[in-house]
């Protein structure tokens, strides 16, 4: 049996995925879950991951792997896209850690409220944090890109593919990247990448997505 | 120059890099820095690490590397505390992922408002969300320890050193650990690892602390 991808196409966490299996041309099947009609809370995904979340990884063996930057980890081992020295593996990890504590809550979580809820009595007095935090993980990347090309230095790596999911669609959060421009031209570099897939999404594709 | 971890002994991220150092009885010398009280956010700390974020190592030939997960990977390589095989690595990498996106956000935060700040205005609308997806995480956890010893099955690794460092604290962010006993039977397994050390903590330490 192939790997197969439980995925909501609107997720870039499932969209980090999908694009490591495109660049390393890695055959696979896709089960599309929709997240925002919850099924991922429903008993026969939970059966699959505790943890109720896509993007989910069914290996050869029938098991399961959970979390988008797991996956990637896991997918990349033994190619180009991670580094084989354990500094560089490290250096990989920090930047997916830091993507998902520093970046994600804040740059996919407005994404996620300008094209599904707007603003709400819930969301409203946490919309300006949310806007700080963002920036500030884009100003940590901007530093990095602005003396290299890619995150770990001159060969792009899971780190940038992590980052680059929710990044290169961060204008549809909110976010302004006019003030970041090594972070620009690092997006433009993805396209050319050999294999490249672009980010499909579900809803809203045509008025609001500019890349 | 051996190792140099800059942390502050309040935090839980901080406690899992010490704690997995005595594990591994790795020489290092220890640097404390005040997170509190804004030490992190300032030049000399940003110019080490540009995201202002402890833990922090410092490795023998002077570079930085952050996020304490990223750092138990780099330290674990090699060791019994990291599967040798490609699937054990990522099934480590899973939870702690896991632990910094369903897990720190809640159990962590609730434990430093409890320890710092009280309720407040601004806090106040997102108590009963971050309890809710606590113990949401707390119950993913006991539904794989029911069945093994250690996260990953039979022996400690990571992952376990990762969730420890605030789940056996969650009673400082009000949890109630009750109604999960095979966590609580997790947690007591820790202290007789060999090399094991405890969370020093420094505020609070007498009044809440329970282990």
């Amino acid at each position: 049996m192939p790997l197969r991808l439980y995925d909501d196409p609107d997720s870039g966490n499932g969209y980090k995925v999908q694009l490591l299996l495109a660049l390393l041309q890695v055959p696979h099947n896709l089960v599309e879950v929709n997240a925002i009609q919850g099924e991922t809370r429903k008993e026969a995904f939970l059966a699959k991951n505790p943890n109720g979340r896509i993007p989910l990884l069914e290996l050869e063996d029938g098991s399961f792997l959970p979390e988008s930057n797991a996956i990637l980890f896991y997918l990349a081992e033994g190619t180009a896209y991670l580094p084989g020295d354990r500094l560089g593996r490290a250096r990989a990890l920090q930047w997916m850690f830091f993507e998902q504590y520093s970046h994600e809550p804040y740059i996919a979580v407005l994404r996620f409220w300008k094209r599904h809820t707007g603003k709400t009595p819930e969301n409203e007095p946490l919309w300006a944090d949310k806007e700080k935090k963002g920036y500030d993980a884009l100003a940590v990347m901007e530093k990095t890109l602005a003396g290299q090309d890619w995150l770990l230095g001159a060969a792009p790596s899971i780190a940038d593919v992590s980052l680059y999911a929710y990044t290169h669609v961060a204008d549809q959060g909110g976010f302004d990247l006019t003030r970041y421009p090594a972070l620009r031209a690092w997006i433009e570099r993805f396209p050319a990448l050999p294999g490249y897939k672009p980010f499909s999404g579900r809803l809203k594709d045509t008025d609001d997505r500019k890349i």
